[in-house]
Order: structure tokens, then C-alpha cells, then sequence
């Protein structure tokens, strides 16, 4: 059976390693097991969450209002934007690949950094379009400049803060790059983990308010990390309705689960549960940056929920990571990325020291 | 901002109307709507499922087992399959949408049965492909013969049951136009509503082991309907591994919720309720049978838990869907399908008869 050539170019994403696959593969206890691989919140599902869920399993055979008023009518009001300016994915990977597939073809190319989110390169590749990279991980302005002028790609990528890294790009920054871009690119600004960097430092902080008047630019944001929601698979894309229009044709009915959607408005409520999570982890990343210092690992400052180190040449990101993973603690290994270094989600005070521990043994 | 140029020719996908939208509009109770529209399950959710989601209600904040081990294994067991064979989708509909865009491309084209499943036109045309149909609402086996012949088309649909008309083609017969497709064409049996058909009659029962050495041809079935998780979104396409690799591809990570997932396992080992759901589905549509002959009211013969009453010239199905709709009974008006009729799910013994009474009122 023949398929579209572009299918030979794909490579399989690599999710992080789920628990029961630790319980099945090393007979760790699924109580013993860390995981620490896939940035979801420590703090667990918020219990106003675990409660409106419950309320709704009895709807579980009904469809979701597909028209997802009330979840569009509450984050219009968080952000001061319109209905009309928002679309509703399972989870932002999904606006993700609306935009690929509503503005990309196999003549086309897109531009990111060096080290960048995965999906933006699998939706490209899924459509037959070229991937464009920056010389640096960080998103550097000059380098981004340059590559739009001299390419013209199609759609320009800034993560912010940039996942697996953990660096932010300042507000500054990302427009003098949006000013840099042609009219007929699309500028995608995903700020899956934006909460955390917001909360940090204001300059990095970008209102998706500010950019619904522009033509060209799309905000991406998800309810999978300091909401919470990492399994229900819900994001949102904001943009000016023209865009929204056009991704709209490319968005199947239905697609995210009646139980998300209740689960996503309970959870655009809580700001307080936000709030803990994101004090919560600017706490214990100051145990993480202590930690690399002592033992004289590099990492990379991050404005998110998980933190990058770096090793040099003694020390093998593969082999740290499975050696973890055999006692049951999970994290990502980036050699796939072509560095040699592993992501590590920050998580409660206990799982943290465990992780230290671990990390301690292997590595002296 | 342009997007693709077909876009253009794309049009919405227009959901059955939730409850909620008829709450807003017309201002009738929650409590006194009843949906028959979107052929969810009238015995409402399984309460093992409602139990299995309340169970895992505290895991929301968790990414869900992307290799979803549990669940292809539990349904390699239920078909006679390998689980490498299966591939999960947020309803079958995915995997619909992989199948295109991981075949179909703008000198593409496929062939359906004139009245049949609207998203396999819409996911043809999201990859701007050519969608040819069949000139009967049935799957009329020398038609698809001499079209396939003719056209040679990448992909040939089959709906059996079919939706929204209901009638089903027989095993022989959907084997007759297997036996007729070359090899490069895959050929799609969608079974959603398969289960009704296959307790009915045994010589519309198509079983999923029986096509996986078949290297073009893909089988897929729904937890939406018979397994009453409409609201979950999980579906499965069952083929050679060839064919589930090539999907793969295509394949978002996370692609359903980790409640989705522990709902569809609970369901899948509970035959009970499928089987109380067929039951009460065959007493009912027997009233619907007689009701559609006392008022002359002309029907096709259904083999699924939905019926599709056909009106004359005097009637206008418009006009009698808007009737129920402003009372709070809402069903499928088949218009956008050019046809003069309503698609109605059949419900629970005392729905059916606030759906017979309000029927009544506007037909005479």
C-alpha cells in the first residue's frame, strides 16, 4: 500500500514514559513511581476539578456542546477577547495542527529555534513542508530576523518559555520578531507554559489581547500545566477571527471529550489553585539550581515547571536517565533532541529529594 | 491571510444541537430537553464506566498512557486481533482524518455512497481531494463497480449500517466490492454502528479479523454508540500493521483522555450493557415502525439505534424538526443531506412518546 511520500520522513513523537509502563517493565510499584518526565502539575488535580468531573461522569454517552459556549465565554472574560477570537483544541497540539494543515503544503517552509517543541516539526513533516531552523537553541531576535528575510517561511514559531528548554523570549523580543515577519506569515506564539514566566518577570509576559488586532499572529495556550488538566486535553489558540475562521475548517467536530470541557471551565474558574502551583514551583527550583550547583551540573535558567541539565562528555544523558528510570523515578531524557542533557518537571518537595538522591548516586 | 486555496471549498461540519443551545434559545428546562439527534446511547452512561471515570477523576492532571497498552490489548482480545492491528482515535472520526491525510492528496479522489457519513467528504476536501459518490443513498454493489472501475478512486467508503440513513449492506456484498477494488485503494468499512446490525441479522456481520491480511482494507468501530460513550471520544481502526504504521504517522500524542481511556476499558469488558442497549433499541424501533404506518409516514429500514422517517411534498422537514426543536425535542434535520427527512435516534421508551405526540401534532 502506497502513501504519501512525505509519510517516509516522519518519525513517531516520543512521549514521555507513562507509569504503567514502569510497573510493567522494571516491577516498580505503581506507588514507588516518580514521574517527572512530561511537566504535569505536582500539586495533582485540582480537587474542584476531580469534583465537577465526577458530576459529569453521568454524561459521559452525551457529545459536548460542540459550540463550547460557556468554555469560550470564560476565557474571552480572562483574557478580554472575544468569543469569536478563540478556538478550542485537544490540547494546543491541536491548534497546532490546524495551523500546519489549514496554511501548509509541500511547497512550504517553516521556521523555529534550533531547540523547540517537537509537534511544530511533526505537523510540518505530516504536510510535506520544509523545517527551518535558528543556529541557537534560545530564540535569538538577529537570527530570526535573518532567516525570515533570507526564507520566507510560511510560519514562524516562538515558544515562550521554549519547551524543552525552559528559556523565555521577552515580550520586546517577540514583537521586534513579529514586526520582522511578512504580512502572509503566520507568527505562532505558544505560551504553553507562559503562567510561569508571566508570574516571574512581567517582561515576559504577553497578553494575547495585544495581538487579536494583528493579521497575522496566532497566542497558543494550554490548560495541561499550571491548570492542571494535562490529560484532558484542552487548549486554546486566540487570534483575529479570520484566522480563527479558516482553522475552524480544518477542526473536527467534537474534539475535546464532554468531561474536558466540564473539567476545563471548573479549572478557568480557579485562579487559586494557579497561584499554588506556580509558588510551589518557583520553590523548589531554587532546591534544583542549588542542587546543579553543588555537583557543578549546567542547566538552563528556566521560566517554566521543569529545568534542563546539561551534562559534559563524563556523563551520558541516556544512561543517567535509565538508571532513574530502573528505580522507578522518570524523566526525558534530550538526546533525541541532540543534546546531552535530560528535562526534569519540577515536582513536590518529596518526589524532588528523591530525584536528588538518585541523581546524586549516578552521577558522582 | 491566505490559507490553503481549499479551504475555500470546505464547509463546517454542522453538529447535532446540544441540549444546552436549546436551553439558551428557547428557554425550555434542562430537565424537559431530550436530544435524539446525535444517536447517543437512551440507557445513558454505563454506571461501571461512570464509576471507572469517578475512580480515575484525581489522574486528570496526568498525560494518559500514549501506548495505550490496556486498551488495545483488551480489544486485540475482543476481536481476534494482534494489538500491533489496532489503532486507537478520539472517535473513529480520527481515524478517518489519518486515513485521508495519510493517503489522500489534491489529485486524489474518493468514493462514497450518495447519502452517507458527512466527515468523509469533509476530511477529503481538508486535503483539497475529489469526492465521488455513488447515485444511490444505498451502497448499491454494482454502482461501487463500475465507479471504482471507472474512477479509480483512492479511498472507497463503506458505512455499514449507514449513517444517517440507517439501511446496512450485507458481508457478501461489502466483500463484492472488496474483491473489486485494486490493491492501492483502501478500502473503509465504517462499523459504527455495527453492533445493532450484527445482532439483528448475522449476514451484516462483519468481522475485523477477517480483513486483517487484507492490505487494503481498515475496519473501524466506535465506543460512541452501542458502548454509550459518545461524549468520550474513543474509536478504533482495525487493519494490517502496514496500514496502522502509515496512521501512526499521523497520529497526535495524547490523542484521547486519560479518563477516556480508563472509561473505554470499562466498557469494553461490561457486554451486559451493550447487550441491555440492543435490546431495548429493537422494542422501541418496532413502535417507530408503527407509528411511521399509521400516520403514512414513509421510513428506511434501519439496522442502528436511529430511524430516518422520509416526508412527501406536503411536509417539510425543516419546518417539523424547528416544531420539536422550540419544545425541546431535538432531532436531525436531514436538509443538508438533500433530503426532505428527519433522522431520529430512538430513545427510551417514555422520550419516544413525547417524540410521537409532538410528531403527531405537526404531520396532521
Amino acid at each position: 500500500m502506497k502513501f504519501n511520500s512525505f509519510l517516509d520522513d516522519i518519525q513517531v513523537y516520543e512521549a514521555g514514559k507513562p507509569i504503567e509502563l514502569v510497573v510493567r517493565e522494571y516491577g516498580v510499584k505503581p506507588e514507588d513511581v516518580i514521574k517527572l518526565a512530561s511537566n504535569e502539575n505536582p500539586l495533582g488535580t485540582n480537587p474542584v476539578v476531580a469534583e465537577a468531573i465526577c458530576n459529569n461522569a453521568d454524561k459521559a454517552h452525551l457529545y459536548p456542546d460542540d459550540s463550547m459556549y460557556e468554555l469560550k465565554d470564560s476565557l474571552s472574560k480572562r483574557f478580554g477577547v472575544e468569543s469569536q477570537n478563540i478556538i478550542i483544541g485537544a490540547g494546543s497540539d491541536q491548534i497546532l495542527e490546524f495551523i500546519s494543515r489549514a496554511k501548509l503544503n509541500k511547497n512550504s517552509s517553516v521556521l523555529m529555534s534550533q531547540v523547540t517543541f517537537a509537534m511544530y516539526e511533526i505537523y510540518a513533516k505530516q504536510v510535506g513542508a520544509k523545517v527551518l531552523r535558528t543556529p541557537s537553541y534560545e530564540h535569538k531576535v538577529d537570527e530570526f530576523v535573518d532567516m525570515i528575510e533570507q526564507n520566507n517561511p510560511d510560519i514562524v514559531y516562538i515558544c515562550t518559555p521554549n519547551n524543552p528548554t525552559g528559556d523565555a523570549t521577552s515580550k520586546e523580543d517577540v514583537f521586534r520578531i513579529i514586526d520582522s515577519t511578512p504580512k502572509e506569515t503566520i507568527v505562532v506564539i505558544d505560551g504553553a507554559y507562559m503562567e510561569y514566566a508571566a508570574a516571574r518577570d512581567e517582561k515576559y509576559k504577553i497578553e494575547p489581547k495585544e495581538i487579536i488586532e494583528l493579521e497575522n499572529v496566532i497566542y497558543l495556550g494550554t490548560f495541561s500545566k499550571a491548570y492542571g488538566l494535562g490529560g484532558m486535553r484542552v487548549g486554546y489558540g486566540i487570534a483575529n477571527k479570520d484566522i480563527i475562521n479558516a482553522l475552524y475548517k480544518m477542526r473536527p467536530p467534537f474534539n475535546i471529550t464532554t468531561l474536558s470541557l466540564a473539567a476545563a471551565i471548573a479549572a478557568n474558574n480557579d485562579h487559586d489553585f494557579v497561584n499554588r502551583s506556580i509558588e510551589l514551583n518557583e520553590k523548589e527550583l531554587l532546591r534544583y539550581k542549588e542542587f546543579a550547583k553543588k555537583y557543578g551540573i549546567e542547566y538552563i535558567d528556566t521560566y517554566t515547571n521543569f529545568i534542563t541539565y546539561l551534562f559534559d562528555k563524563n556523563l551520558d544523558s541516556g544512561k543517567i536517565s535509565q538508571y532513574l528510570l530502573e528505580r522507578g523515578v522518570i524523566v526525558r531524557n534530550l538526546a533525541s533532541y541532540k543534546i546531552n542533557a535530560i528535562r526534569i518537571t519540577i515536582g513536590t518537595e518529596k518526589q524532588n529529594e528523591r530525584l536528588f538522591k538518585l541523581l546524586q548516586e549516578v552521577i558522582t
